[in-house]
C-alpha cells in the first residue's frame, strides 16, 4: 500500500508500505478513507523532536476490512472512528473516562494512518461504529472528532466550561478553535480567543466565540482580567504547549478556576510557588478522545455540529508532501488527506 | 502586650509588642487564648527564607475584645476562630470557595498571632463564632482548624478523597495526619500513610490510615502501585513542598487521578511533559480554610473529630523559643501556645 514516511525534518514522501496485517487476534484492519495532517506533527518535522524513517498520521475514518478472532462488536464493512490511542476501554484507567492513558494503550502515530490501510490494535475498544452513511461535510467532522475535536472537547471539559462561565482560549489552531465550538456546545457564557489572525479569529466567532484578544503574555493576561471584572477567566483551554502558552493560560484563569491543556508540552517548566499562589486547578494530557466519541459521532451525524470547517486545504494521501509543507507555513490551518 | 517576634533564623523571642487597634471600620481585636508554631514557621526558622523582626504567627482562637463601626454578624465577646487568611468571604472568589485568595485578603502572618492579642481584618468574613463553651479538648481542635486541620481537609477535597477512593498522604507532619483524618470523614476506602516515624504512624492509623508505607522516592511509588493493582492511587495528598514530595505524588496517582498539594512549595520545578504524561488533575495552594470552617466547628463541637490530638507539646507563650526548637528537631510534631 502507499503510506507517508517521514524520512527527516523537513523530508516527508509517500511511498509503499507493507499491507497491514492482523498481528494479535484483537486487532482488525480498515481501509482507510481519510486521514489528516496534526499540529503535532509539525514538531518532527521542523526538528523541534527527532525522527528519522518514520511512518506518521494517528488520525483516520475508514471501513473495517478484517478482524482478529477476538474481536466481538466490530464487523467486516463498519464505517468506523478511533482515536489517536488505542485502548481496550476495559481497565480501570479506562472506565473512569481516561482512555489515552489505558493500561494497554497503543499510540496510532507508531503505526501510521496516513496510508491507505491501517491495523487497529484493540478494535474493540478502540473503534466506534458510525451508524449511516456520512454525507462528505460529515465524514469530514467524523475525521476531526478522531484527534482535533476530541482533543478540543477534551480540554473544554477538563477546563470546566459550563453555564455562567466565562473561557479563554489560548491557541488558535484546530485544537483550540474545536475548544470553542466544545466551550459553546457545553454551554459556556463568554468565550474569549486570545488570536492575531483575522481568518481564525472569523472561524473562532463562527464556532461561538464572543470575544477576541490579540494581545499575548501579561499583556494578554491583563485583557482577559479586564474583561472578567479583575478575576480572570473561570475556565481556560491550552492548546498551544510552549511555555509562554501555558504561562498566559495559567495567568489568565481566576484562583479557584481550571485549565485544560492538551498542546503537548514543548520545553514547558511550571516553578511550584507561582503554581501554588495561582492556585487553579491544572488538567492535560493526551486527551481520551474515545470517552467522547460516541457522543460527537452522535452530534455530527445528526448535523448539530460542522467541526470538519476547520480542514481548510484537501489533498490526495499522494500529495502528502505539499499538505505538510502548507501547514508548516501557515497556509493552512489543517490539511485533510483523501485516500 | 507580649508576642514572638523572630529576629533572625534561629532567633526568636517573646518581647513587648504594641497593642493592636481597630485600624478599619471592618477590624476585630481579639484576645488569643491560645496560638501555634506552623511547620511553614521552620522554613524561616531554619534560614530557607529571609526573616528579619517578624512578628511570628497565624493560628488563633479566642475572645472578641473590640468591633470596627462596620462589623455586623461578630460581637464583643464572641468565641471565634479564623483562618490564616483574613478574606471579605463575599468577592466572587470567595463565593467560589477559594476565600485564600480573596481579592482583598490579608495573610494574619504579617500581623502575628503568636501574641496575647491580635487584630483581625475583615472581621465578619474571617472569624466564625463557636457556639457554646468549648472543653480543653474541643479549644484545642479548634486552634487546629485554623490551619492545619482546614489545610488538610482541603487537601483530601482538592484530591477528591471519597468512598471507593485509595488515598496516599505524602508527608507526615499535622497537615498530613489531618488529611488522613479528613480523607477517613469524607468516606475513602483506603487510606495510605507515607511515614517513617513510628509516632506518626500510630497517629495516622488512629486517624484512618489503613497501610503505610515507608518507601521513599521512586521505591514509595513503586510500593503504592503495587498497593493498587498497579493503577496507582485514587487521590493523593502532598503535605510537605519540596521537589521529591511533589514528584513522589505525582508520581503515585493514577491517570486520571486527583493529587491536592498543600506543602508550600520551597524550589520545585514541574517538567510539563512529564505532568502531560501523568495527566493527573492537580490542585493545590494556601488552603481555603473559611471554606470549611463551619463543617469542622460542628463536627468538634459534636465530638465527631479530635484533630487537637495532633499538638504533642503545650507551653505557656513565653516558651515559645523551646516550641520552635522542639518542632525544629523533631521532637515535637505540633506546639500550641497558651496565652
Amino acid at each position: 500500500m502507499r503510506g507517508v514516511v517521514m524520512h527527516a525534518p523537513g523530508d516527508v514522501r509517500v511511498q509503499d508500505r507493507p499491507d497491514p496485517i492482523i498481528e494479535q487476534p484483537t486487532d482488525a484492519v480498515i481501509r482507510v478513507t481519510a486521514s489528516c495532517i496534526c499540529g503535532s506533527d509539525l514538531w518532527p518535522y521542523r526538528g523541534a523532536e527527532p525522527v528519522h524513517d518514520a511512518p506518521m498520521g494517528h488520525e483516520y475514518i475508514g471501513v473495517v476490512e478484517q478482524v482478529g478472532g477476538d474481536v466481538k462488536d466490530i464487523q467486516v464493512g463498519d464505517y468506523v472512528v478511533g482515536s489517536f490511542v488505542a485502548s481496550d476501554n476495559t481497565c480501570e484507567i479506562c472506565r473512569a473516562g481516561f482512555q489515552s492513558r489505558c493500561v494497554h494503550q497503543v499510540m496510532m502515530g507508531a503505526i501510521g494512518t496516513q496510508a491507505e490501510k491501517a491495523r487497529i490494535p484493540l478494535a474493540d475498544g478502540t473503534l466506534v461504529k458510525v451508524p449511516g452513511e456520512p454525507t462528505e461535510a460529515q465524514a469530514r467532522s467524523l475525521l476531526a472528532a478522531s484527534d482535533v475535536l476530541g482533543t478540543g472537547w477534551f480540554a473544554a471539559v477538563a477546563a470546566e466550561a459550563g453555564p455562567g462561565k466565562t473561557v479563554a482560549v489560548v491557541g488558535d489552531g484546530a485544537v483550540g478553535l474545536l475548544g470553542i465550538l466544545a466551550a459553546k456546545r457545553l454551554g459556556a457564557e463568554r468565550i474569549i480567543a486570545m488570536s492575531r489572525h483575522a481568518e481564525r479569529q472569523t472561524l473562532a466567532r463562527t464556532f461561538g466565540a464572543t470575544d477576541v484578544v490579540e494581545e499575548r503574555g501579561e499583556a494578554g493576561i491583563a485583557k482577559i482580567k479586564e474583561l472578567t471584572d479583575g478575576y480572570g477567566a473561570h475556565s481556560t483551554i491550552e492548546a498551544v504547549g510552549t511555555q509562554e502558552s501555558m504561562t498566559q493560560a495559567i495567568g489568565a484563569t481566576r484562583p479557584g478556576g481550571h485549565v485544560g491543556y492538551v498542546g503537548v508540552s514543548h520545553g514547558v517548566e511550571l516553578d511550584g510557588l507561582d503554581l501554588f499562589f495561582a492556585t487553579v486547578n491544572l488538567l492535560g494530557g493526551p486527551a481520551p478522545v474515545r470517552r467522547f466519541l460516541p457522543e460527537l459521532i452522535d452530534l455530527i451525524m445528526r448535523d448539530q455540529i460542522d467541526p470538519g470547517v476547520v480542514f481548510d486545504l484537501e489533498l490526495p494521501l499522494e500529495d502528502a508532501a505539499e499538505g505538510y509543507k502548507a501547514m508548516d507555513e501557515r497556509r493552512a490551518t489543517k490539511v485533510l488527506l483523501t485516500v
